[in-house]
């Protein structure tokens, strides 16, 4: 699929087919996490991926509102790893989900170019996410990417409008 | 350019030519961002549109590393508006990063499908980055998006490796 396409037609959706992904298309989609940029090249991001019945379950009772987890193909974790010269402050985990949205990003166009619908899920308790997968202290969930092939309705059609674009882009200064 | 090769190939460059980026190829950049999705649509990110040249350089003195602002065609400055129903808190300005995140890699990838090149930059004070941008209270700048076509070497060679796919990516667990 064309870049721009695959940007402008990407739509966040819940309903997922129980059809597995293939290997080779998972390790496609990885690839493209891998690939995002991070600020300074710290490389804070990594990927769990998380397919088996159970795990997915303990990890969707992690967060408020993940019904997309248990039904997903697979989910992928990203988890940010402390920056080493820096205490876990606001600043280092503010610049921290910037890249995993970056990485998540990647990772949802690759999916959508080969027809593998996506969407973002908060996990609101850490320290619940951090025990299901055994993550090392100070390590953050920053999203849990769940794919899958699309489920019923068709994923581009009905979802909501986007603001106007005047609202969104503004030119020199705010006002 | 198809969308796998778009996010294996992009760099983040730091050098660029001087030639403007024109209006149509910089209105679907802007749409690009525009279409990234956001956590429960709440549509946080808003592009602020820098080209003038006194505008660039009163941002670039707004971070600590920012030399490709003065120099890059157009800077996307990405604003986080405040959540409505909820404090300026770490939790809301955790998910707003992640989402101009994804608004940023969209307009990167968007960008580089077209050969133009780019770095996000951090703008350490964000009070200077209100200022110069007439923000309004509570606004934050979450990141700047230069863009320009490349100047100098080859985007794409001689840059860093990624770390080993077997540290970015973890099955199931962690360890």
């Amino acid at each position: 699929m064309e870049t721009y396409r695959a940007i402008v037609t990407k739509r966040d959706t819940r309903a997922f087919d129980s059809k597995p992904i293939p290997e080779d298309v998972l390790g496609r989609i990885l690839q493209a996490g891998r690939m995002a940029g991070s600020a300074k090249a710290a490389e804070p991001v990594r990927a769990v991926v998380v397919r088996a019945q159970a795990q997915k379950e303990a990890l969707a009772a992690c967060g408020r509102f993940t019904p997309q987890i248990p039904t997903c193909a697979a989910a992928v974790v990203l988890v940010l790893v402390p920056e080493p010269d820096q205490p876990p402050g606001q600043f280092a985990y503010f610049r921290g989900p910037f890249d995993a949205g970056r990485a998540g990003q990647n990772i949802m166009l690759a999916a959508w170019s080969e027809g593998i619908a996506s969407c973002p899920v908060t996990l609101h308790d850490n320290d619940c996410a951090r025990a299901v997968l055994g993550l090392p202290e100070g390590h953050l969930v920053a999203n849990v990417i769940a794919l899958g092939y699309p489920g019923g309705k068709d994923p581009t059609t009905g979802s909501r409008p986007r603001m106007p674009v005047e609202q969104y882009v503004r030119w020199e200064r705010w006002g």
